[in-house]
């Protein structure tokens, strides 16, 4: 049986010439800063978000833990979407090792508005902890934040003399879903992550982009965490090489994440949130049966979906072919689950 | 002009027999457990949340923390309102100190449901922090949490490995309206605080009651956190002095709260949440008015309120006497506010 | 049996005077800053330090503790004697709160010189932390610092951008002994703590002194830690008559060292530390017993003793009088330790 | 000029082969704990050091500080030599992440003794920190610990119910020196680390070994700290390839240090540490000359040299070939420094 993984984009391997790319990458001991390849993966980074200076880290964990970290740090408060990630899939590292209090907000699908925050900045109260930070997560759920609730988020931010910081682990698939550059979406935080291990396709790491005392001191705070590594040249080479090669096919995996999602919801068991579906992920919810149990079911068919809460998730990646989708729309197309009410 | 006082329970004077029972009182070097009438109140505490072990600490929010830091601690979850005081009033030492994540629910008037709990339990997850407590406040706002809401969330809680503790800072008002002794209350729940500095007039301090092996650790964060302190026995004789003689008054507030309320919801003006008086706090808003235009423009007539988020809170306490509740009513009964749309 | 507690002078317990001053206290809520008798006290503590503000805390631990949150935090370095409180007797809360890394000095009794810092402060370095702050004890075990080691490291830090902190505990009976105001002392240090309960015969608090800005941030630190209190004004009245009382009345503690450390010199059993005798602090061993083997002896006399490390302490204080040194001498010189080698 | 790199052991570059290893690297989603050849290396490490299970970690410092993290933890006490690792050149994360006090011992080469524990354990104090870890290096500044002082320590440790980690990044330079494997040095420690990324020539990661539980939470800690990562395959095969290929050629390290050495002594200038030069790195001082002006005039021929402190240090490493070191010798044997007093 071929089996197709849909859990997450992490899954994916590097391809034959992303490995030719790491293999013959230049390499220097970056905790010295001397890896002519991080280097220039940094630069690259650098500009694509518009901002001062970019660092390599280890993970999108990492790289928003950083960020908390300086920019809100410990008694400072955070205002964030209660489905975002730092708080949902980031295993606590906010209060544990950041040390800020978040303030969650219950917005439609995790995209905030500006007027969402108005009662809720505390500044000098003597038993209040002061608000530090908004965080915002782009694409959150695959959706794409709107750029006219950015906009305002970073004025109201402006004012009240906050920050702002981005997880755009999948900021390249709100690029290619909306044609609105990574670069623009940028321009609204002060400091953004984005992921090359997810729908780029690299083995490993992220990049942590802010402005030059920002990234200045994330380097400091990197090594705490013990994220300092060696010859990074060689994962950072897969991420030049992703950045080059698997931008621009991002829209396939889209085009398949939009093609499921419209099998499912003709088969008439599966409630797919259709709105929702912009890049790579779909949510879907079955009647009668739970998200756990319908995740075991696909699985017999060779289809790996994750839950998320309630719902079954699916996440098209490089690793998901044109073919592959053809077939996995046939399966879904055909099945029958067993136990629907 | 009179001032009448009612911005919070904590702003009561010790009385002149209270004073006398500080000035007599054997004492002891506290740090090294020798303090007899720091003992003394330990134990009288211990016995009314029949509990093994109680400890004297210097805050309400100090033995919160100390529940959190021991009971949940770095990296693990704690379920809890999202108008609790740890959350909204604790300067966010759960985070900062305690370094646990919280997850909020949105509860009418704070008080949770077991059934609130279901989907937010994790444990054994690769990223989520795994849940580890579940803290309560009880009177929240003023308001008693009903029995059966703790029976079942401390059934929950068993059922998952997880604790319970509960925020008693005004947990002989609750006593005291409802009728249910504190020992009642308390068996929900692995540790709780209760605040003698607030309807119980003292002038400093809380108890934090638990099991034997709980309070050994709490000795020891307390002294983490600076709070040991030397000859207790002074601030410890209030506490003695306070559970015999100002308990039974505690009747008086809630009375005086209902009063100023009822008189509130007559003038036209103020929409006081009537279900809500239960002991001795009370809300209310004001159409077309801010709660901080009301406190300001009452501050005006002699009557010092408090803001909580948009609504103007009145807490009755120790030094409002029957007379200070009168004069209250009559000053509110004919008020003008300004501005009134 | 007469027993003479000489473990600390913490032991002390409030005199009847203090007792009334504290019984007549002026109070209000010092968590709202409306405490007259602690802002008394506070300003009390500003003029004799020479500070710009002071702020009332439960515990000279807590003083340390605020002192080194803020001015080194977490990743800062902190250079101090091995056998300072902060790192000895202070349960670890300069590394699990505050965050620092602390290198430690091993000088002849703990007084520090400018020189051993020289090699010892690294700014800038990719993989050490940064050191923020000096800190001295004065007196440190009894003893008094040399003026000229605290200019000379004032200086140092000055040159290399560090802050200054004095654990001033016993700062009082440096003065008393040396003649050098608190004041003098004080202006080497950025910050100061001193001690109410310790040789001043308070029952509870400390005095954290510094500038305008640090005394906003410690209060801040000060609720975090749980550490805010209601109506300290108690507290505060025993301050202020301390200060007034209790300082003079110092030589006598010093004295009364002086007279057993002279006493035990004569035993032949007892190898004093004699040049360390400056206040109310001394020190001995007994050649063949351990500390612990010695404190034992001494206690079936009454005479309470500590062992710190491998030695045996005595500590005079206000609870010891005249009488009692003549007491405490005849029975050391007539005392027959068993085991002696 | 040719430029020999002897700054670290770190600065290597991965060789050709060790490349092709990478790039043909099986792999799989870590996080999910899905890379085979991530499981692959990790058990070899576990067998190598006679552990129940290992973890991949990006850095010396990551496993280090996990392990602190986990075996000590906030308010506990670890013993440690002055001049280790953890506390000179982790900038600080014992105490800002792991949150433990250290208590330092000045050993002669860093190289501990039972009997300098004996009066540091502390357990049960009332104002001190428990002692929960004693920290060993080994080897420390490229010297062997000697098995007895091992032995000695880990009996000392069970003796008083605490746990022992060794950072043995460079441990199996100690094998190759003394011909004891790995597995017996291991043997006297609860965890242990060794580095993939210095002698053995690996671009990034290091090992963290341990029992089945401890390594379970040093997953979770791993995941707090932002240290998961996903294709860690690549990472991996380049350490499975530097375990079979690059472990018998570090005795060529030492080689090439002992010549090194030896040519420096003979050069009158140099006062080298010979008795230290066991493995592959030697400190020297130059009488007159500061380390860093030493350095500084060392560069301009084209050799590369650390300061530790206030010697230089040099280290040989894969990159440092027969002939090069012949050349340095040749360089260093010549050499006139300026400024030779």
């Amino acid at each position: 049986m071929q089996v197709f993984d849909l859990r997450s984009d992490t899954i994916t391997k590097p391809t034959l010439d992303m490995r030719k790319a790491m293999a013959a990458a230049e390499v220097g001991d970056d905790v010295y800063r001397e890896d002519p390849t991080t280097t220039k993966l940094e630069k690259l980074a650098a500009e694509l978000t518009g901002k001062e200076r970019a660092l390599f880290v280890s993970s999108g964990c990492m790289g928003n833990l950083i960020s908390l970290y300086i920019q809100a740090g410990r008694g400072k408060e955070v205002l964030c979407a209660s489905n975002s990630h730092i708080i949902q899939h980031e295993i606590g590292s906010i209060a544990a090792i950041a040390g800020s209090l978040h303030i969650t907000i219950n917005a439609p699908r995790g995209v905030l508005n500006a007027t969402d925050f108005k009662s809720l900045v505390k500044q000098g109260s003597y038993d209040m902890a002061t608000t530090a930070l908004i965080e915002v997560e782009n694409t959150i759920g695959g959706y794409c934040y709107p750029l006219e609730n950015l906009e305002m988020i970073h004025d109201f931010a402006s004012t009240h003399n906050l920050k702002v910081h981005m997880d755009g682990a999948r900021i390249f698939n709100a690029q290619t879903a909306t044609g609105i550059p990574v670069k623009t979406y940028a321009k609204y935080a002060d400091s953004i992550t984005f992921c090359l291990s997810k729908g780029l396709g690299c083995p490993v790491g992220s990049m942590l982009c802010g402005d030059k005392d920002f990234i200045s001191q994330a380097l400091t705070v990197r090594k705490l965490l013990g994220g300092g590594m060696r010859q990074t040249g060689i994962l950072a080479a897969a991420g030049l090489y992703a950045l080059e090669h698997h931008v621009d096919r991002l829209k396939d995996d889209h085009a398949h994440a939009k093609a499921i999602a419209d099998t499912l919801a003709k088969t008439g068991w599966a409630d797919v949130d259709m709105p929702g579906v912009q890049t790579n992920i779909l949510f879907f919810t079955v009647h009668s049966l739970t998200a756990q149990e319908v995740v075991k079911q696909l699985a017999r068919i060779g289809i790996l979906a994750n839950t998320e809460g309630d719902t079954v998730r699916l996440v098209t990646n490089l690793d998901i072919s044109d073919d592959d989708t053809q077939s996995i729309c046939s399966l879904l197309a055909s099945f029958e689950l067993e136990g629907l009410a």
